[in-house]
């Protein structure tokens, strides 16, 4: 079950990026659960990590390997390869070792990515043995391949393909990304894969796309559970004819948007894909001190089970929203002054219901399948907005028979 | 349905305490839904109220009233009278007002406690209704009818007895409280309400209260909602035989001591009563730098939706838990120095699944209904304990159906 439209799209190739995948059985039998993206020499690659503080192994490793001219990704399902000691760490370094003896490069030049089960240990050995056919079937065209080979309780695979032209020539943007539940990313989503043909320093690379991700994945949320092995890498590999993207010129800022509008849709994809949700809401938070107090009090209301269950019931229970605004910790706020809308119907207002309200207009959109709550602080300027879903019977079912 | 036992004791009475309850049919029309207390002249009247920035109505008259030397409580389920603006500051004076005239008092000697439904209009006229018949009930027996007046989710009263002898005469500490959803307190339950027959100064009073409170209702999460309501009072009327409970005196503790059993009891009801619980867990943290550090750890392991699942599905998944201690903010932890317990059985050691684990002994663990979740963070010599249910399917639909 998914909130809306999630048709995956036509995807262009991304000049100078591969990708294969190949079955290993890590967890099941019947799908692709490798993933290997290969990137043309002199490639740039920037990526950021979760901030769990027991991230899993292949998360150590992609971060060292990071400054060392990557040249290749491997990724598998199934098994997060997460809080299992030094095994885990070697079966990391492993994973890498034998992609590189294969592609003929440094081991240091592969980035190693895990999603899925914690607390297991790797197999490892069904990964070597399935890297030769997942290295054959190398070939630019297999996006959806490979965003299905990522998929973990995702229901369905998630891409976003753009273009931009920059002096007359064409850039191309592709991402893919996985996630699902445990979602409240701290720095990167659960795992997102974004290629470039665009020429730009590594530098600049890494600042776009922790700007970029800042403003997508950081701001959605799930369950409020941050993964041991949350990743988001971006890669350009320089083939497209358009001039360098350096940081001064104009052409910066298109490339940086389009990545942002890349980040920003796949984090959105990862919400409508929430476990077991049937709304997509966005929580937009207006008139705060600061972009960190309207973080806070969106987010505040979007984990508070009590909000989520509400909406999964089409109850236009306000006062759950009031309550998790009054308790998400910003000092001296003045409730007079606080309203909140459901779209465009204004609940709240002057201290308590609004006037104007009738349930029959606050049922009307909570039927919807999309809705915007919009909470005005009264305070200041300052506004963002947290994506999330609701809370349902699905949820707990798929997170009570995950392991089963 | 609930954890355990959850019987309503035998409840001794306490001199100079009557309670009476009334049939006001604000949200039902079956059962009892007003509670008057009653305390006798020169009582001393201490109070804790929730930190929600938005808090109800009748909150705020409380706190203010209750440096009036309070004779009176009104307390009414079914309707929380929060988010109601100036016309719910008026509904909880009137209610005030209506039980002084009555009863003889001052209007401010009064204070105004409401549980239910947050931002619907309190049918004050329905609780003026009621009144004289809750007065006419009083009694100092009526501890099990004035425990069910109070519960709104709540399947069972809660209430605790508890006597102790102080130079050979006896106190008695009474408690009940009502709460199941909504809860994470701060500063105080849901409702609880206490009262002693032991002679003491307020100032001592709201002392003891406190550090009770501070050590069991906010120990406790069901949700990691913070109600706009929470308030817990503790009455002592002097009444009993025993000599003045002074801060130096060698009885201090032992009363104290006594308060916070009764505290605990009854917090330890709330979570056994937590909405569609079928499991009680102690997320006890241990080795901490500080008691601060071991909350944090206690209440990220307690309000994660992932690990709650796991523990309604019986699943030993430890990895959920070691990556919600990973999130819980607490910096330069050292993960190969944390061990994680269930009950006795070493889950996680030395970065990863202990050698000595097996699948069976977990699962013999998961199997009960009282689970201990002991974390160790090499750390320090701090620890602290967090009380918290599982997250079932009935959580999901009590709270869908809440308003229905």
């Amino acid at each position: 079950m998914a909130v809306g439209q999630c048709n995956f799209p036509e995807m262009l190739d991304v000049a100078g990026i591969q990708l294969g995948t190949a079955c290993a059985a890590i967890k099941q039998t019947v799908r692709d659960d490798i993933l290997v993206i290969q990137m043309s020499e002199h490639s740039a690659c920037a990526a950021v990590f979760t901030q769990n503080a027991f991230c899993a192994a292949p998360v150590h490793v992609a971060k060292a390997n990071l400054a060392q001219a990557p040249r290749w990704l491997v990724i598998n399902s199934g098994n997060a390869n997460a809080g299992t000691g030094a095994q885990g760490m070697q079966d990391a370094l492993t994973s890498c070792i034998s992609l590189a003896v294969i592609a003929g490069c440094a081991a240091n030049q592969v980035l190693p990515f895990s999603t899925g089960v914690i607390g297991q240990p790797l197999p490892v050995e069904k990964i070597k043995a399935a890297l030769p056919a997942a290295i054959n079937n190398l070939s630019p065209g297999n996006w959806d391949k490979a965003a299905k080979a990522i998929m973990t309780t995702d229901t369905f695979p998630k891409g976003v393909s753009k273009v931009i032209s920059v002096e007359g020539k064409s850039i191309t943007i592709n991402g893919i990304s996985k996630g699902a539940g445990m979602i409240q990313p701290n720095m990167a989503t659960m795992l997102g894969f974004i290629a470039t043909d665009a020429n730009i320093k590594q530098h600049l690379l890494q600042e776009c796309l922790a700007q970029a991700v800042e403003q997508s994945f950081n701001r959605i949320t799930v369950d409020g559970d941050t993964s041991t092995n949350d990743a988001c890498v971006l890669m350009a590999t320089g083939c497209s004819a358009a001039p360098e993207i350096t940081r001064h010129s104009e052409n910066y800022p298109i490339f940086a948007d389009a990545v942002m509008t890349v980040c920003k849709q796949l984090a959105e994809a990862i919400v409508r894909d929430g476990e077991g949700a049937t709304k997509l809401m966005r929580i937009a938070v207006e008139q705060s001190l600061n972009d960190e107090e309207a973080v806070r009090v969106g987010k505040t209301i979007a984990h508070s089970p009590l909000v989520k269950t509400a909406f999964f019931a089409s109850d236009p229970n306000w006062g759950r929203i009031l309550a998790a605004v009054g308790r998400s910790g910003v000092e001296n706020m003045d409730l007079d002054k606080v309203q909140i809308f459901l779209d465009d119907v204004c609940i709240v207002k002057d201290g308590g219901r609004a006037n104007t309200y009738t349930e029959e207009a606050g049922q009307q959109v909570m039927n919807q399948e999309e809705i915007t709550v919009t909470v005005k602080l009264g305070r200041g300027d300052a506004c963002q907005e947290i994506l999330t879903c609701d809370f349902s019977y699905d949820y707990v079912r798929i997170n009570a028979e995950y392991r089963t």
